[in-house]
């Protein structure tokens, strides 16, 4: 019907997006998926049957626009972060939305944006730079070590340098897996401050995978600082798509001068009250899957394989000479991993127990395999 | 605990938000709630209980990534509107997003942003200028006639002159309630591709009320024209913020390249299926307001005010001295109306009949007083 020789760079698209494809991982189906880090553990029943019930109950008055500032949700929210953090906070520090995505991008809407500058320190969780993008404002790849550690030294410079706008840190970092410690958040947080104030958003989106304690208590007398949430990794709960962020009360004002109005719905609402509801249980399984994230590194190294140290639902090893090379013999054997072009290394999320070992068993072959 | 003198000014936010408040209607607890272009009729039980039904079903994958693509939704969705337009889509022409807002602003992001313009025929959905803000596109507000039809030659000049990226028709025109002729449509159409191809957003998120036809059927051969939709009004979904759009396929690409990965929730996705599976139920509801809107409009005039034509369902109504005084005379009176800043109007929304009485009783006696 329509004329399909148009495509994309036939319409009036922005210059920048020309050429480009869309964001996101192959969802491949395949036996064993370990290429995303989502939690492999479905939800337990009594919580799915809690969700339809919330749900049912938010359907009734569906033909009502939901609750704009998510306030029921943004206090439970508020009252795990406190619970698991034994920092105070209430309704007025927390801001919920469609995703940590949709968190960042109001973060940069309205801290970023046309004429202004973002930096993160790569490889890190790509989507700060592409949101950055998005939203019109300049993005600069900060440095690291060789070893995926932050370089403080290096990023000082790059920070004092560029005078970014808004400065991301991720810790746990994704696709690495090691942790940032506190000392080097304040250091940078410290010089983000010096020539102006900025903006410096700490996104744990895996922090309670964690061996160590969230830095959201650094919040506290730090109106600048910024801790990111999702309810996709810890909550097992990647589908419901709500993100969250911890911060002074001023920056949940801010950003909702660039939120779309009622941006989140009434049934987005409900179930993640429905899973908030279920922490104890949810938190069970981040037990495990720790304990399992453990056993990978240990057996990694057992196998020879050069492993980073992890304190998220996924590991990051190698060293190959060719990557994706050993991430296609892996999907050969029926496991996806994820190659996130950092070169010579490969990520592999934690899974449930079996699936686990159908990886080892599979990166097990390929060191025989190279060594016959 | 935070120390709370610390506000949004004292933070490090773009210029152009400095002494701005967020969008949104007063949310006021009154009885009768005619504001916001609800729908006032709550979705049937067996509709109620099938999302429920369709939302635990999700909730057992919730752990997983939701599908990226929506492909079920979209597939439904360009199916309810070949049934509806006579017009036959497929999956390859439709996007859908949370709330029409995110569809406008993923069309911005794509066509308009930095060093772009965007133009709307005002007053109309005050959120396209907004959102044209948020995303760094100039705004132009172009003229209408005192009647507030678009003013055919003012915008062909505006359009000629300013060479707008983006061009925005609000057809039923929001808040004034009447459509756009097609021919009016395609004068636009054919002049905003004069000078060189600019997109044209034709927002038809009140079409189901009209008296006339969906303009979707122009898409026909106009790759750069596209028809923006929404389950907030026809469907009684305000709550599900479910907003998608109608057009050539290589627009559909486009907007993906700016989309946020998972931007569509599992829940959400699951409860727009289950809306759908309904179609004919709630296109009863429609019927059943257009007939009270017919009647709004009829009343209103027999009580000598001047009322705007409307495909909508509300209702424009003046003219005022002070509209905002007569706005909480009517509040008062326990019946909430919207008073969008139109200069000498109020806007209202077509209720059960008997939010219409409510209504019609609460202006009647206001006429009453003002002959006293």
């Amino acid at each position: 019907m329509s004329d399909v020789r148009i495509g994309i760079d036939d319409l009036p698209v922005r210059d920048e997006l020309r050429g480009k494809s869309p964001y996101g991982a192959p969802q491949l189906d395949v036996p064993v998926r370990l290429n995303t880090n989502e939690n492999p553990y479905p939800l337990p029943e009594p919580l799915v049957e809690r969700i339809a019930e919330r749900v049912r109950e938010a359907a009734r008055g569906l033909n009502r626009y939901p609750d704009r500032d998510a306030v029921e949700l943004r206090t439970e929210l508020a009252r795990y972060l406190t619970r698991t953090t034994g920092h105070e906070l209430s309704l007025a520090h927390v801001w919920a939305a469609n995703g940590s995505n949709e968190v960042i991008q109001q973060l940069l809407q309205t801290f970023g944006g046309p004429g202004r500058t973002a930096i993160g320190f790569e490889p890190s969780y790509s989507m700060h730079g592409l949101i950055a993008r998005g939203t019109g404002t300049a993005w600069i790849s900060g440095p690291r070590h060789d070893d995926f550690t932050v370089d403080v030294e290096a990023a000082t410079k790059a920070i004092a340098a560029h005078q970014p706008d808004v400065v991301f840190i991720t810790t746990p970092n994704n696709p690495t897996g090691n942790a940032v410690p506190a000392e080097t958040v304040l250091a940078l947080y410290e010089v983000a401050q010096a020539a102006k104030p900025s903006i410096v958003v700490v996104d744990e989106a895996y922090v309670e995978f964690s061996h160590g304690d969230s830095l959201l208590p650094l919040i506290e007398g730090r109106p600048n600082l910024v801790i990111s949430r999702t309810m996709s990794k810890a909550f097992g709960a990647a589908g419901l798509r709500l993100g969250y962020l911890a911060a002074h009360p001023a920056v949940v004002d801010a950003v909702q001068l660039v939120r779309l109005p009622y941006h989140l719905s009434a049934v987005t609402q409900a179930t993640a009250l429905a899973a908030l509801e279920h922490t104890d249980t949810l938190l069970k399984y981040v037990d495990q899957l720790k304990a399992e994230r453990d056993r990978l590194v240990t057996e990694l190294r057992a196998l020879g394989y050069e492993v980073t140290d992890s304190d998220a639902n996924f590991v990051q090893f190698g060293r190959f000479a060719d990557a994706h090379e050993v991430w296609t013999r892996i999907l050969d054997r029926g496991v996806l991993v994820r190659d996130n072009g950092v070169p010579g290394w490969l990520r592999v999320t934690a899974g449930t127990p079996d699936e686990n070992d159908a990886f080892l068993d599979a990166v097990r072959e390929l060191k025989k395999e190279r060594h016959a």
